[in-house]
């Protein structure tokens, strides 16, 4: 099989928990035979308290991170602090440039929106916050309804389990219908295939 | 509001990372205002690996762990060695009497079984590691079909993501259909509240 890709997870203080490990459980599952090789980065390495309280170890700091392909960057309440941490969103310029693939989870588009990612890009984020999230990237083409939306080398999904669809997409994109599909099954997970699929967004008026 | 309930992860090396941050998500999401207070625990304190790689800080080790209201045992391949740990099953022998519900998602079923906890007991599994786990516990009423199991203090769920909609159906029984339904909504996750609904288990041949 191919060389792994690896697939780097920002973590700050108060990342929201399943943003996290949904996909990654759903990018590194054996099921994928290791396609891809999942790292834990932070500004600096050491573990790092998610919104929910347990700790996640990041294995990288900023500063000795390995070259990642692709990027995931998580949502939860400490997207509202890192917003303004400008060393972040520094690393997140540099770090989205070389990577193949950028994804976000719920409010962590706002991050890629602030770090002057997404300008004239579609993208989502979670609906309840999504006022939040547009003020932090008006040129961003924001789409209102949407499970997650794909545009170009960047992909964003909507609340926390979105990022779980996101995946799946990604991996069917990348690796196959095929292994999406057993990857779905081996999580035993009921694969949202359908990227317009959101009955939150209507829930909370954005549709 | 009432005292949060101490809810207790069992994490050993080579645990399935959704199993436990699926439920964790559920039970630790902001909406449900601090009912349930999170901790990670393991035979011995610090980081543990995941089936995945990523490491999770255990808070505890099992001689430091304080009072567990509930308890929650993953699955993942770890779950293989773990069934021969005499420590780790007595200790959950001991934590589990006094427990008010001890849960389990995926091939933890197989340790609580091990453990002897689930005699008589009826209870489920990850369907694809089926025939492995009922050969660690002959004298469990195991249940072939089932999203999850509720019996007496015991609710033991299928495969991986499947440990959400338990979660979710707990919290319903805990505190009121209302809060299951809010989490569910902040997770946007599409719940399953039939513990019936199994698609899985026809596809490995358990239906």
């Amino acid at each position: 099989m191919a060389t792994a890709k690896t697939l780097g997870f920002v973590l700050f203080d108060q990342f929201e928990l399943l943003d996290v490990f949904g996909p990654a459980e759903a990018f590194g599952i054996r099921d994928l035979d290791g396609a891809f090789r999942l790292v834990m980065v932070a500004e600096k390495s050491g573990p790092v308290a998610s919104a929910q309280g347990p700790r996640t170890v990041a294995d990288y700091g900023f500063d000795d991170c390995p070259h990642l392909d692709m990027l995931l960057v998580p949502g939860g309440m400490g997207t509202r602090r890192e917003v303004e941490n400008s060393v972040l969103l520094r690393w997140l310029r540099e770090r989205a440039s070389k990577a193949e693939l950028v994804m976000s989870v719920c409010t962590g588009s706002a991050l890629l929106a602030r770090a002057g990612l997404l300008d004239e890009i579609r993208a989502t984020s979670n609906k309840r916050a999504f006022d939040w999230v547009v003020s932090q990237g008006p040129a961003v083409k924001w789409v209102g309804q949407a499970r997650w939306v794909e545009d170009g080398k960047f992909a964003t999904s909507s609340g926390v389990s979105a990022g779980i669809d996101m995946a799946l997409a990604i991996i069917a994109r990348m690796l196959g219908t095929e292994a999406a599909e057993k990857d779905a099954i081996g999580m035993e997970y009921d694969w949202h295939r359908d990227a317009a699929w959101d009955p939150f967004a209507k829930i909370w008026g954005r549709a």
